[in-house]
């Protein structure tokens, strides 16, 4: 089977009956649907329905509530704690938004730390629901241990991503989503794939040394923080992944540091845990407390048109407004659909007998 | 003249008294004293009395309203924008943080954008003001352009700080406090002055080509941002920066990008801005609106002890926790005094001169 491309409606339809099949309700399907097939469409495939089947081998595993009883545990006016009682990321931490969102409503603003979740998906989902309020949106999470903190050789930290989403008028709202590591996951899986070497700043092997070898991080290495070694401020994308491990581990009271649980259902959940399942923490602001909106717009709008025309290193190059590509690739993939590479289509498909749903790729599907 | 020591309370009465004889009031002359000194106390030399001269120099050239009339544009319950009146960011950011932490006290968090400030010192300074009454608190400011975004070869970004104070219980604040440039420009200025190489991924030519030469900055060459290059994660070096550009200046309407005004009165001010001074953003968080602060501090506590014994690649360095070493280095300088190298000794000294004060090295007040 080579590449596919499959119509983002179809693909949302048979992946929310996957969720349907497992026992969500109809609301958290369709939520959680949604998170995935959003990360297809802006390109960051290897968040979409490529982790369909390792949700549920987590649901499998008896780690996911497919009914969770998502409930507000403290709060003052414009900040709370929320307890996902074990459900899916992709319908905790909308959730969570949701609540931040209508604080931000009422008190200018909301930030919201969330224990007992799971792995919640694209970070920019959560901080984007903030746009169509012309709020400003973010959202970080942590995440299973992959990262070695400066000095380190073990495994403390998640590639732990934080998103800052900001409307910006005529333009694609400006959207920074970024892991705290050198490199996502996703890039070196890549190149393990085609068997070619990293650049040398991306991984360490498990005795801390420098590698450009891609396997060493299977082999027992980690990745390297953001800044990659300590003359170029590796302290700093340490110093990153842990601050987004206190704000979405430590203050609501999920695990963090090495105790975050694993996203694949085979490695274990480690003994003596110091919290619940793992965090999150996101927020939004209401421009409008800071500003008449239409002022800012402008300024926005500004800033956008003056950085798209810094002078570039090679015409052919210009400097990129961080959003922009993955907007452009949303709009293309929702006319032309979404590319599908030969591995996911098969667990897809493996998913679908499993349920005995018809598969997504009966040849009326394919585009 | 070789380097000096002189007890904090010396330098700070000498350099509270130079603010009252530019004309401040005894409050901001002691607000902004205090930033100094707290900058010099913590071993971040570079935004010490190291830039007092620097200052005064901007209050000479009429950049600097010594009697500024601070005042919020702008709120809802728990955010605002706030006019700094052409103010010493030294006073002004102190004042910002004040009304953010009296909005956490009433609603659970509060963050404040600001415009038409000066440069702010540490933004560490800030952010700690939480931390007496157990809150998260946190700053960013945006400075004059020397950093090129990814893909460009113009100073768009200054070295844009962010910082975070978390409380930690029996150990020092957890303490993120960086530039998102890959270095400090500190750093370089060191370099430079040893006429040392300094590792490629710090600075480009103004052509944009790499470079280990530390003049070359001077001569016109940009600071690179934090992941140096494309392959280690430039972009989102980048990206932190820009985010800091836009909530500290887009927001409030401060200038941004390279309109940002320059810290060294001698460099014109750009013709056309599109807003007033330079801008920071601040917040603070009540930690008891997410959990009970014991319970926060106890797993705070488990954090930090969980990382300090993070497996060591070099037994002798171990992982380090963000804040400590400036808390150590703070408590010893706070008995043993503070080196000054001798071009900030003389400077000093000739701004004693001028001013007409005792200069603060009589031989009753070296260490």
């Amino acid at each position: 089977m080579s590449n596919l491309t499959i119509s983002s409606s179809d693909l949302f339809q048979f992946t929310k009956s996957i969720f349907i099949k497992i026992g969500c309700s109809d609301v958290d399907a369709t939520l959680a649907t949604n998170v995935l097939i959003q990360a297809d469409l802006r390109g960051i495939d290897s968040h979409g329905v490529a982790r369909l089947t390792g949700y549920i081998r987590l649901y499998e595993s008896g780690r996911i509530n497919i009914k969770p009883n998502i409930a507000i545990v403290r709060e003052k006016a414009s900040i709370f704690a929320l307890n996902g009682d074990s459900g899916l990321g992709l319908v905790v931490a909308p959730r969570a938004m949701e609540i931040a969102i209508e604080k931000t409503h009422l008190h200018g603003s909301g930030f919201g730390a969330v224990k007992n979740s799971n792995h919640f998906g694209i970070a920019a989902y959560h901080a984007m629901m903030a746009l169509e309020h012309n709020f400003i949106g973010m959202s970080m999470t942590n995440a299973s241990p992959l990262v070695a903190p400066t000095n380190s050789k073990e495994r403390m930290l998640g590639t732990n991503p934080m998103c800052y989403a900001i409307p910006a008028g005529k333009y694609p709202p400006f959207i920074l989503d970024m892991a705290t590591s050198a490199a996502a996951n996703g890039k070196l899986e890549i190149a393990e794939r085609l068997g070619k070497p990293i650049p040398q700043g991306w991984v360490e092997t498990n005795e801390g040394q420098d590698t450009t070898n891609p396997h060493d991080l299977k082999a027992g290495g980690n990745l390297l923080p953001l800044g990659s070694d300590k003359e170029l401020g590796s302290h700093k994308g340490y110093g990153l992944g842990a601050l987004v491990d206190i704000l979405s581990g430590v203050l609501p009271g999920a695990n963090f540091g090495p105790w975050v649980p694993p996203f694949v259902s085979f490695l274990p959940v480690l003994p003596n845990l110091p919290g619940q399942g793992l965090g999150h923490f996101l927020g939004a602001m209401d421009i409008s407390g800071f500003d008449e909106p239409a002022e800012f717009t402008k300024r926005m709008e500004l800033w956008i048109e003056r950085f798209k025309t810094a002078t570039p290193k090679n015409a052919d190059q210009p400097v990129i407004i961080h959003g922009e590509p993955e907007y452009n690739l949303q709009q293309e993939r929702a006319l032309s659909g979404i590319p599908l590479v030969e591995k996911v289509a098969t667990d897809l498909k493996t998913l679908a007998e499993k349920y005995q749903l018809e598969h997504p790729f009966s040849s009326k599907n394919i585009v």
